[in-house]
């Protein structure tokens, strides 16, 4: 018996999206890329999907930030394994982009942009999370279109591209086929909201349930935009 | 200037846990590792924390379950870098046990179940997600203590071990130093929990605050359990 199985009231495997990619870089948020991807990798059980994982290399690339942001008397990082460069990256349907402090060193995340800035117009969607939704709004995609990003790293993150319609008070927003959420934890909330529209509502809820995990349904649901006088 | 800083209310570095294990196995699921890993990540940059990555052998480990659990038809996983065998774990304060459909084969965790039994005297505490307590359970630490497991797969977890007494209608559960979840999300969660009785309230509020995580803190919330009629 399968461990699960698709409603019938989900869309057909002909009509959606089945090739994800994944961007990561060293310093990456760990859970800005597994939170989306495990709810993907449980989506993968009903629907034949591929994931490519791009970097610069194909070295394994840690959480741990490069230089002096990461905690001097820490050592608690983790690494993933990439299958695809920012050259031999497949066609995609979907990127998924995620945020963390590596992100915050520019010489570190250059080739992450001008990947992002290649690649955007094959693509169906654009998922950015957290910071991510920087290198997006640096590879000059989002200006003159609204979207979001941590809240706690809000000033920082908005003054590198002005040219965005940034919009404070959101879980996440979507601006055309881009879909930009809010800190970390709200990559969770936009890949099931995602996933609703492109699969099916029931689909969305059924693995919402498998992961246990009670959605954010409302987009405008923004408790730190206040707890961060936004 | 420091990414976060400590509350003064925070327990003091000499009397906390600072060196944690993750065991991985093929076919683990990857939110239940990096759920409570990056809220532990996030912690780091304020304690002297040490993550050790222990599996069977050094070889990356896939989310990939082995045999014909997972879709034939799809190729959607991650591979994560152990730096630690079951041979070599270092001591540690703190192990974290995932579950994940991988550990429906047994010859697939047995060398995670033997690790587990020999390290478990030596640990501060142990904490497990979803039905990553179906090793602990086989390991025969949990005869005749509560603990609880993913509610999707109940019936089939709970076999196992039959000495345990398990509690079908809880996010967590504690019985002396182990701290059991449901599934997957619930990892989360339970981390939330452990942080604030470990190293005080306010710093789990600032890291879920740091997340943008709005924690589930009632021990006994579990719409899950009712959903999947137990």
């Amino acid at each position: 018996m399968a461990i699960l199985e698709l409603p019938s009231s989900a869309r057909p495997v002909e009509e959606v999206s089945l090739k994800y990619g994944v961007i990561v870089y060293p310093g990456f948020q760990a859970l800005d890329v597994f939170g989306p991807l495990d709810a993907l990798n449980s989506l993968s059980l009903v629907y034949p999907m591929q994931l490519s994982i791009i970097a610069e290399t194909l070295d394994p690339i840690s959480t741990q930030p490069p230089g002096s942001l990461s905690n001097p008397r820490a050592d608690f990082y983790q690494s993933i394994v990439p299958n695809h460069t920012f050259e031999t990256g497949p066609p995609l349907d979907v990127s998924i982009v995620p945020g963390g402090i590596g992100n915050r060193i520019a010489s570190n995340v250059e080739t992450a942009i001008d990947y992002v800035r290649k690649v955007y117009p094959t693509l169906r969607y654009l998922i950015t999370v957290c910071t991510g939704s920087r290198l997006v709004a640096e590879a000059g995609i989002l200006d003159g279109r609204r979207a979001t990003t941590n809240k706690r790293a809000w000033a920082t993150t908005i003054a590198y591209r002005p040219e965005v319609e940034w919009v404070p008070h959101a879980r996440w927003v979507v601006d055309g086929n881009i879909w930009s959420s809010s800190g970390v934890s709200a990559g969770i909330d936009v890949i099931f909201a995602f996933m609703a529209m492109e699969y099916g509502e029931e689909v969305a809820a059924m693995i919402a349930n498998f992961l246990e995990y009670e959605r954010h349904l409302d987009s405008k649901w923004d408790p730190f935009s206040q707890l961060y006088n936004l």
